[in-house]
């Protein structure tokens, strides 16, 4: 455990992860909050933007090219993709660890990075020692990684969705894994878009990203290495009126062995010491207000009978599980905090 | 065309259906409404329940053990599954029509029926002559229908979305077809429950009926006549904070004919003539509230080339297409009137 | 009663008010949509951008330089303000009808206008003879007219919510008149702002323009009008999360005369010949539901019996009685139309 | 400061105020949730009615008739009106403190009470030694009471909204105050009912109570005593469609003293040690979610240069400072403790 305060940085406070982070660190016993940039916003007290956080946070955004981020004991990225690579280097060759909530260090290959993203990789040796930051699955790496690639929302509930499974090669590969995906709004950022404004977006309900989404080489990739094989997968996410709050139905194939294996048991052994991951009992329903502001993922196995096929529905708050929590998660982890610090809260509901 | 205007009766007035029943009517060229009962509230004028209707709608609700049924040349059940049954055989032998909304036509398979809805069928041999009421693929039987059973919402969705590959055999049967479903809160009617209050269902999002929904049986009865053998049918529906809206994400894999099918073309010219089924254009991605308030079904069609499969999303008004415009499309045909007859509305968008 | 079909243009269709036209048009009895134009959007099917309208609306929309407006008997502008008085002066010289649904020809007072809109107002002789657009209040002058001024949302709410009582004479106006006024937020428009997004305004009201909105100097004039004095207004409104919708409640001090009168009476008679104002019985409270889509607006009357005061509450959809729906009644009436032509619809509720 | 953890009853916990009671508690670092009543959900986990408390609330509901509460230090009663005054002879008697979050200890006039409530007063001893539970205005009267009347939500904004200017007699009082207040659906309470369904109460906003809410006469009384004298109070409340937040728009004519007073320096200065009372800068418009989950009240001053009006805004979180958090609060003042233990969150915006 520190003796002091860590000191953290952000670059790019002005969107929805970047007040998420503001608001988990605010109250973070063992962490404090020493610099936060915005090009377009210098100057400006960041309780003024967003004043929830009047009387919680003083600081002011700073111009990037003033913000002495070295001093910095970690940075969380919660910017474009494209920003952390640039900056990466200078900062881990002054020791600060570096968490981009970005997708710069989640796409081990460059070359799949550089279709989906346009974007040549700008430090692919940075990369290569990068740890894809899902602690359930990678909490040894996490814990003395230099630079985390935050997890995309989606990919967390499918990969934790699935892992028990996976890791114990109980799957059907014959056929493709499908996970039919639901996402809030927040997810889309604090960009001004038409597509996005009440307006659009209210009592209405769509598909999208149907022809290739970023997010599906990246589940992918993690999937074939839990599977230590290829596999098919098709992902369909859809933008539903929530503010905050994402649902995975996910339709998996058991194997043979795995029909005969009980899931409900398997699933509650793999996380039973996962703070973070709470396998509900046989039958429930998970509802995305139950981990509304809390860095929990709710997980429920409902067996399909007569096909074989085992859906998982799989719940969690994009901005939190799905991107600040967990990147707090992964600082707490990094610097040998408590896992939970600054995350045992109560979701809010209603 | 008939020289005078249909006198029509409704049972159940005071339900989300019953009240859509009443604003498609209210306006309709050759229909007139002619009583619409309720037990609860007998004597009170419609329009005072639903101020929408002020100077559109006269009626008052009537008791039903005081309402002249009979007079009626069509009669709608917007009634708690069971009620028409009870009813049919006397308004039949009066020579009057009955549509009925609930479930009660809609399984021929009186086992299956009395499985799911837990009530023995009152009328066996008049379900037997009833009419399942999808025009676009019973139209003919529709026209000399004396009852019909007009579908479950989920079901128009999936019906209709699968079709045109069904009937040419394009679906490989040996895996499943999914339909990942998702409903407005309105499906779940207007009945007085703690998970429909807006302080539950608003902001949150949930899986239901996953161990077994009632259109489960329904659809899967259509699929196998679709398909003309039996098959594989996994059902997920799911609520959304939506008022009206229903969309259906289903996955069929492609047989190795239907791979070889341009299916973009088979569905157009499948439902070229079918003035409420728009297929939508290459790449599109159906948007709930493009048909709000209207009677129409929208699709698109999305390839997963690595996999095979073929993905089909359909949106329609869970109200409208999905309940009480069906049915008046369906009374239109029997009645010999234009079929668009009191349905040619344009969504209310935004 | 025209022979054929009046020709409409419509410049500006993009947007909430644009579309909500389209919607009202496209099934209007007497009108045919004859050219539509964008400067962004030129080329593009309409029904490409609001697939609601497939079916519907075949025309394209066209770029402004190309448009033959000169052709219309009726132009609509559905721009931001200042377009319409750039193009008024040739219209009206081809001998085409006017209607300005911004704010070009509300305010007869040019120093009022240019204060609050930052113009300068470019034909102030012809805004001389402009006719602001309220049916109920100056339907002779509509009938009669070049150009229409069509009201702003909020002005149509508190006018119609006042006028009885301050054509009588019956407002004490030594305390001022205060209207607390409640939008949707398909009233800000479709324009890419970060306030309006889904994610800001869901879930969240506020009050805005406190200091001063453009509505209050429109309302003020016109209010000072109807009583034939000036008198004193405070205005208040708020963004809440509806996307159509608009109640004003209305606190407002009757004079001596106006305690003696009977208010409720007063009301019916004054609008007992209206088709869209609607004066709820004794006690009623008006949901903005009850009007959604329709171009009703629907009154109703408290008095708080300890201070005299008379509280009365608005409801409309502020896209058709507050926008298109009163552009529409105003064509009707400029070409001898059934005042309801096109306009004949149930609202949608739920 | 208690050496030991306070020990918390709950009676009634399965309403909205029960679970946010439960929220806030199970973090609380100085109180333990000691047993929680429920007549119909006795033996259930409090956890499975509501999963956002897994893994933070171990209790299971007790039966009322079971549960020992005179061993807690202090009872809640977050139950219907007229439980609290049959309970709180024994509780009191046993030294038990008691903080009911109905109405039965907010009003000290049992006629004004038994009107509004239609219920004979069943302890007016106990009552009259019962403190309205607002630390802002009553602090000191918290610190020693043995009962508190937890304020309704409306109150507290108008009683926080006007206290400074009715303390130092600001106001012209000739005329009436006006609040047109708007509550979420939650502050009607976890009952099924039609008219709070989601799709009834989604996309739609109303005024209710117009004729007479019980929060008018608490309102008055307090606005009395701390004017010290009587007068005129006109109150609307709305339904709109939030889960939580509150806002009222308060209008007030200011006094002649008043016109010359620095209203902004007055409530600045009246709330600077008031940890959840927020007197934003000069022209701010204040949002619901800038509290979401917080105990924070938030204030805005606009003046009505016109007419000597002065309008006041204030937002709260019904559940939070409207109810949970503010009973939270006054538990903190009667045990001594940090009046902020358990209460130090950051609103949940987005």
């Amino acid at each position: 455990m520190h003796s002091k305060k860590i000191k953290v940085g952000i670059v790019g406070g002005t969107g929805y992860t970047g007040v998420e982070l503001l608001r988990l660190l605010a109250l973070h016993p063992d962490a404090e909050l020493s610099v936060i940039t915005s090009r377009g916003e210098a100057g400006l007290p960041v309780a003024d933007m967003f004043p929830s956080l009047r009387g919680r946070v003083d600081l002011a955004f700073t111009d990037p090219a003033q913000a002495d981020l070295s001093q910095c004991d970690v940075v969380f990225f919660a910017t474009p993709h494209g920003v952390a690579m640039s900056q990466a280097q200078a900062l881990v060759a002054a020791g600060v660890k570096v968490i981009d909530l970005a997708a710069d260090f989640r796409l081990q290959d460059t070359a799949v990075f550089e279709k989906w993203y346009k974007l040549p990789h700008g430090c692919p040796d940075i990369l290569a020692n990068a740890v894809y930051g899902i602690p359930e699955l990678y909490r040894e790496q996490v814990r003395s990684a230099q630079v985390i690639g935050n997890p995309g929302c989606y990919p967390t509930t499918v990969l934790l969705g699935l892992a028990p499974l996976l890791e114990q090669g109980l799957v059907d590969l014959s056929v493709p894994i499908i996970s039919d995906s639901k996402s809030g709004v927040s997810g889309a950022g604090r960009k001004a878009e038409v597509a996005t404004l009440f307006a659009e977006a209210s009592d209405n309900m769509k598909a999208y990203g149907v022809a290739g989404h970023r997010h599906h080489p990246e589940i992918l990739a993690q999937l074939q290495l839990l599977a230590g094989t290829s596999l098919q997968f098709i992902f369909v996410p859809h933008l539903v009126p929530l503010i905050r709050g994402m649902l995975s139905t996910i339709y998996v194939k058991l194997s043979a062995r795995g029909l005969k294996t009980d899931t409900q048991a398997l699933y509650e052994t793999r996380y039973q010491n996962e703070p973070f991951v709470d396998v509900l009992p046989p039958g429930s329903l998970p509802e995305t207000r139950t981990v509304r502001g809390g860095n929990q993922l709710r997980l429920a196995l409902h067996s399909q009978p007569d096909s074989g096929y085992l859906t998982v529905i799989a719940v969690q708050d994009n901005l939190v599980k799905g991107a600040a929590g967990q990147a707090v998660q992964n600082m707490n982890i990094m610097f040998g905090l408590d896992e939970q610090a600054g995350l045992n809260t109560v979701p809010l509901l209603p």
